[in-house]
């Protein structure tokens, strides 16, 4: 008897929450197949849609050195089990692929077992998988995936994740450009030191869009969806980014901005008609640009992992 | 017939909201009597508790200012006017002495003239009144001030404001230590820019203060009252700040930080009972450093000015 989980892609900065908010949504994702073998150890026997990019080994996949720390913690580390990871989303797209599989292998371990943990509690061991992946322990994408909705990490030291409000007609359009921008070239090239004053105006409407979305006003969340510290630096390695930017908004978007560390660009919209409006007008530009690209269009995911 | 009106004091910055939050407290704040004369102009007849420091020529007082630009818009600029300002706080206390004294002013010349305009429509009149006492247009102290409660400052151009959920068992134990710090002194130590990291770490807390309001989560709300950024360069001017702020917290405070631009102390607490232990703390931790004090507990302040 095994489990089949689907986790969820996540938009993490969200413009002006750098490093401490994501969203999920409920395309794209990543499923993961587990079932238990007999004592013959954590295995990773199938891999589709990485075009060959992952490891099978368990201790170098975010999915194996996950679940390795999971059956660790609840003393049960030479227990055998078989995974099959697909891959539904692309990689290097700033849409939390490594977390999504992450999220999904954990999620389904702990199933498996008879959820001996609570979801909150499988946190610790997706931020594993998600250090293997990136190099440092982020949680901007594996909360959010684990959780479902708006997540806020408030600080790391402790870690501190809370759960926010998601207005339910919150609708995601996110179109996912063919550049490929390594997550650690995006990180290089940000400032070390910002202007107070840019700081203040970030803080000002990070905690906008935070009101906004406990005051479910729509109009809020929009005017608070603005970053004036990454994105300047970040856009540059999105060719079109400021046309594609700009023809989301004249759709009516909300709000638009880069995914994580991009190449991808989110706008979050009021109903799935303006969704579908604002993503085609953005692939539209990108093709301008000669480049080819995927729109997902979905509802704010409200579940995190969910089995199939 | 006269209208005599209230306006609460207020605390600026919270913390990690640096420029964009403030809210209001039932005690302290400043008493404005008006009534209308025949003709004679906008005078200000009296001001008490200001140790002569205010002038009464209306073009340079905060109240006068505030309360002439107010006849201006509504088309009656030669309107007479008597107003009596009665200081009820401390000057450069951080507390917002003069946005208190000007938001009763806008207030209560709106009722003399029968409500023309709703409440919310004050506070450009008011941000002028601050202006002329502190240089600059803030509305950290006058937003609160005028609509009660928690206020975020989104952004100051457009000046976006909004009324944020305030929990109803919040109390504030403010402590005004009787050594100054002007506001321009207080603003100029501070660095120009901030390193990437804490306003990471400001902005999460930020967030993380935000959605506690709104939560009503009293816990989340105290883990998020800290301040990485202005602190640590503020406090030096306040004589025994550490020491203060370590026996808030000793005493079961919330949080604690510097009111504004200081010298006061701040600390939000569940329950009255509380802050008062709190206050008294704090107070008598200042008498140890040989320096007088005035204590402030009461409830975060619900509807900003009232007639009374």
């Amino acid at each position: 008897m095994g489990v089949r989980v689907f986790a969820p892609a996540t938009v993490a900065n969200v413009a002006c929450g750098f490093d401490v908010l994501g969203f999920a949504v409920d395309e794209p994702g990543d499923e993961v197949i587990m079932e238990k073998n007999d004592g013959k150890g954590v295995r990773i026997v199938e891999i589709t849609g990485d075009d060959g990019r992952l490891s099978k080994d368990p201790a170098k996949n975010t999915v194996g050195v996950s679940v390795l720390k999971y059956l660790e913690h609840i003393g049960q580390p030479d227990l055998g089990i078989d995974i099959i990871l697909h891959k539904k989303m692309p990689f290097g797209s700033g849409l939390g692929s490594s977390a999504a599989s992450t999220v999904a292998g954990v999620f389904a371990v702990n199933e498996l077992l008879g959820k001996p943990l609570r979801q909150e509690e499988l946190l610790p061991f997706a931020i594993e998988g998600e250090r293997i992946a990136c190099g440092a322990a982020h949680a901007d994408n594996v909360a959010p995936a684990l959780y479902g909705g708006f997540v806020l990490i408030r600080s790391y030291e402790p870690l501190d994740v809370i759960r926010l409000n998601t207005p339910n007609d919150l609708f995601a359009a996110i179109v996912h450009p063919k550049v490929e921008v390594p997550t650690k070239d995006a990180r290089s090239i940000l400032r070390a030191n910002v202007p107070m004053q840019q700081a203040i105006q970030q803080w000002g409407n990070l905690a906008g869009l935070i009101a906004g979305l406990y005051q479910e006003d729509y109009d809020l969340i929009g005017r608070s969806i603005e970053d004036v510290i990454i994105e300047p630096v970040r856009s540059i390695l999105i060719p079109g980014y400021q046309d594609v930017k700009r023809v989301a908004l004249e759709q009516g978007a909300l709000g638009a901005g880069i995914s994580g560390s991009g190449p991808s660009v989110f706008s979050l919209c009021k109903g799935e008609k303006s969704a579908t409006a604002v993503g085609l007008a953005k692939k539209e530009m990108f093709a301008k640009y000669g480049i080819e690209s995927d729109l997902f269009v979905s509802r704010v995911n409200q579940k995190g992992p969910v089995v199939l």
